[in-house]
């Protein structure tokens, strides 16, 4: 396993004096005292509806939203991101999660080609922390998703900024989602482009940014997904999940992002939630292993084999 | 008549300690301590404007406001939702019903083919629980309407996101009429359509989702309803009345809602007031038995016909 | 004279009981007493410019605002209505006048075939309670439009429905012009489409509204118009004078729509100031003895003759 | 010299009665104990960017705004407008000129044919008082433009009137510059379109109204210009300067804005800052003889010849 | 070296006299006490993504965040001016140098064909304040980009107003950056346009004013600057440094811009940090060397050559 020591952490100048401690143990507990962070992604039941949940090849299990607090409660997990109101619902069954709050959320119901995508802000942080107080729970941090280039991303990189900056006030670790999308985004995966959104995470103080994984004809993905971890400065990048994927090729993926691009963990959803209980369990502590425990694929897949 | 213990309700985290009990006594009054709510709906004064309440088949006592409150106030009903104006017009002649105010409203003249739809809210929750506090009524819950899908939706799951945090904070019931509508939206009521809407239902951590009873060629409806049910997890799930409807086949639809689909009750506007003062008390007590009491189609008929 | 009893007023119960005094004042003031309305309106200037006001036909007096302040002041009336600005400017000439502050305005200039109609309002409440109390005038109560059925509907029910709420909290008496228009309206005079504005004014908790008089081809406008005073319930309807129109025509009109559709007064402007001082004079003496003194349509016109 | 008396000034019942005092002593010191305004424009480095200061015909002297205030202190007024921001930085210099705070402003490059025009308040009242509080500088008012016929002319009544509003409340004075123009206003200059914008300018209870001189074929301007003055009541109407004009023909019209049409006043500034700066001071005496001084055209015209 | 004396400094009067002598150590310590500002631009990460730090010609080092803060702290600078997200990451370790945080930023990717530009405020002036208090920061003063003749030009004159006169409160030091963009603009850099926008930074009260240098065919851009500088009259003018420049002619420019146009000083980006760590040093001790030290143009050559 991998370790950081606490005076190694660089605390944002945002944070004030009272609250830096909190920003530690969060930061700390958020990615095990590694650095790097094993996201849980669970807020796609807005994101994309029931269409990750239910449907062909999708075990009944993932319909009902306590899937995804037992696979957080029972797996390793760094954080388990997904709607306050979720939390609210299911908290008082499932205290011992860590959770993060997703700040702003919409459907895919509309589509680009009818109008740039916004994502509006559902809360502001005074009501995450009062929430936190009330319910007691492990609120360690909080999310926003940015589509950059967006005719509304004059909106949410405000709405990011404020979010980030007040987050910190409470000691609050943040995520940002970036994708680029809209009319004006030819190639969304572009790795130049992908760069250019973990340099606006930068910008925005983001403690993390999480991106699309770049892709782009001729070069391997891990090589020039180094010019977004690079350019992101001190911020921590991490690499969505994407799609489902075969799990051998989805933890060798991780790897490479980890160990050669750079990256500081993961936010994964579909690849794990869309399994029975056990297999997610055992897909969430192969993910970990590879990001917290630092194992190898191999043994990465043997924990998720001999489940 | 079904029942649940009060030990049994997962109050939402979001609900303050102090209010807990205020919350707890709405949620077993507005449920009739069952679970399952019987939803009398009275805001298409609005919605429909004068088209529900005055015309042919339509008798003339529905022409006047006061029809609704005379049938809320003589039939059994679990809450009766209108708007906070007619509230306070007829409140002090019918003190003893049970009210859930609507917050937003708009009427139905703008087509979808004009523009997308928004329904704007109306009061902030402050103003709601001033007014319960002023007025002495027994308001216990609040209710508002997303259309999913729409230009708007941003802006629509922003107001809901707000007021039911901020009604649980006075211990107020809250209930989502989720309706995906909009140029992007192109089967209304294709179940898994309908299931994504009371997953968004859940993650805004509503109390009640109120979508319309979902319509598939060649399925049954209360067998693809389920799938929505599901979805909404501890989010309970009730059905649209919809167009006015022969007796006999709304009961067996609501019955089979409940008792195959797994909906926690029903909200019903037209089947109700569009009948004389009696019929429309005899429909009450009819959807009441099903609802509430656990009664057959069979029961309720009778019920409704020996009036 | 028609009369109502103190205890006969129904007191919407967002009136704060502190207050509820003040609002029957204000009601038996506004109404002499009888439940039934005179309202001047004088609020053209931003609404028609200068065209209600200049040119053939009209008398040259029109065109000095203080000719609407003469009349107010002169005949006889439940309440004038204008803008703030006007009655800043001639109240302290005019104390004995009893004022309804217009709330929200626009000019005519944009038609609706350009853009659909918004007008937005110009103060809020604790403004006009500010103001009353710095003038020291009898001000009863305010005065708003909405456009339903505009694509900016949702913006004007929005502010209805906060200024109705907070002018109750002072104890002032609400009007609500209704007008449906835009390009989503055929006929705006439709009286189905008249019930259902008026059916909005009631979910909004206005005390009054003023609707266009409706027509419909085979119909005699004070039947059809019935269906709008029932639909407002404990609202109660008075209709806009339109535009200039014979006298007794005029007044034949009134006293059919009191007395065979149950309006409770009337909304005039145009037929009232375009005149000289005197005619106006008389006019409005005429228009209140049909409303407020029950008189006949020909001992209404002998106080308009006998001049 | 024409004069009035304290006691005939009508002051607004929007003005406190703690700060009448302050209105009234503004309200003369403005109008040099008259009721007429001599108001220096010096808004145009924004309105029309450097083409009013700069270019053929311009002396040098103009392209520096100090011009604007050397003339200011010069010469006679009796109230310099110009932006805020200008007076912070001249202000300590100029320290006796009597300033009013232009508080919104917008520059001419995008077009009416490419979209209606809106000017957006730049400061609150607040922020002005403050001002004024901290700099000691005779700040007498305030004004703002409203372009009447506008599709953002609902933006703008409505800053409009809590401008003037609050203004009031600090015992500002205040003045409308009202310009109709947009898609729908074929005729800016049209007279009886021209007597709507002062009747607005009223009911938004302004002190003094700016509008551009009418133009209509075979009339004289000064004849249907009575029409706007008599329309705007008790709220005074000045004329704009318009572009650049031979001084003679200037005068000229001036004397006669005031004696035919009743005009209180002027409002000139490229007529005045496109000269060096001791004809500039000129032609301020010149105009403040005829609007202060009840001087005719031709000692008008000596003082401005006689430099 | 060239030099001011305090009591030179024209403090505007919107700076309250308890921070006066903030504002004036600010802005000493931002000119060096010369009066003329080197300003070192790092916030291109957002307004042109990763454009400038990583591709052909550009070192590999630039790619980090950090490359800008080693570059303002070895280099000689007047202040360096970047998103408040990146001083707060590396603030830390960077605590010597002078900091000027850009309040508003926005990505390239639409484009001007698809949609006028609107960049959006992301802080306001309190939490600058309180970030710089927690911090310890030497933060001296804000910036600011206004599209001038961009639809939304409305927004941003209203935002720079109040954050320049919200600054001004904390002694802070303002820089807008003004570039004339949009549908409605068919020339940025027209030298009479160029002059426009100073006029406006001077009206909006801004210490500094950041513009393009301007162009015209036929006309030396030192001689045709003159106009811009003069418009902005005690608002004090600098120019972008554009796109990358090859040395000689980059300090030629500069020294032109000072000496011939009356420019105080630069504001210069690419032109430093798309460099090696030491030859960015080195160019920014030439650049700082004419700005500050009123060297030759050889001088500075000599200074960047021998590094």
């Amino acid at each position: 396993m991998v370790s950081i020591r606490e005076e190694d952490v660089k605390i944002p100048l945002d944070v004030p004096l009272a609250v830096r401690e909190t920003y530690l143990q969060n930061y700390m507990e958020i990615t095990k005292g590694t650095g790097r962070m094993m996201l849980f992604a669970g807020d796609q039941k807005v994101e994309h509806l029931n269409d990750d949940f239910f449907g062909e090849g999708i075990p009944a299990d993932d319909n009902e939203p306590e899937h995804l607090f037992r696979i957080a409660s029972k797996g390793k997990i760094g954080v388990f991101a997904t709607q306050l109101g979720l939390i609210a619902r299911y908290g008082m069954d499932y205290a011992d999660v860590p959770y993060l709050v997703k700040m702003n959320s919409k459907s895919h119901l509309v589509k680009t080609k009818q109008m740039d995508p916004f994502s509006n802000e559902w809360y502001d942080i005074e009501q995450v922390a009062e929430f936190r107080k009330n319910s007691g729970l492990k609120i360690l941090g909080i999310g926003y998703t940015i589509y950059l280039g967006s005719e509304f991303e004059a909106d949410m990189l405000n709405q990011a900024a404020q979010l980030i900056y007040n987050a910190h006030k409470y000691g609050l670790i943040t995520v940002l989602w970036i994708y680029p999308r809209g009319a004006a985004v030819m190639d969304e995966k572009d790795p130049h482009l992908i760069a250019g959104a973990t340099g606006v995470g930068a910008t925005l103080n983001s403690d993390f940014v999480k991106v699309n994984y770049p892709r782009k004809e001729g070069e391997r993905s891990e090589e020039v997904f180094k010019e977004a971890v690079l350019a992101a400065g001190r911020t921590k990048v991490v690499c969505a999940g994407g799609s489902s994927d075969e799990c051998e090729s989805f933890l060798n993926k991780l790897h490479k992002q980890i160990h050669i691009s750079g990256a500081h963990g993961n936010a994964t959803g579909r690849n794990i939630h869309q399994k029975t209980l056990d297999e997610a369990v055992s897909m969430c502590n192969a993910i970990y292993a590879i990001t917290i425990e630092d194992a190898s694929v191999e043994e990465a897949l043997n924990i998720y084999r001999n489940k």
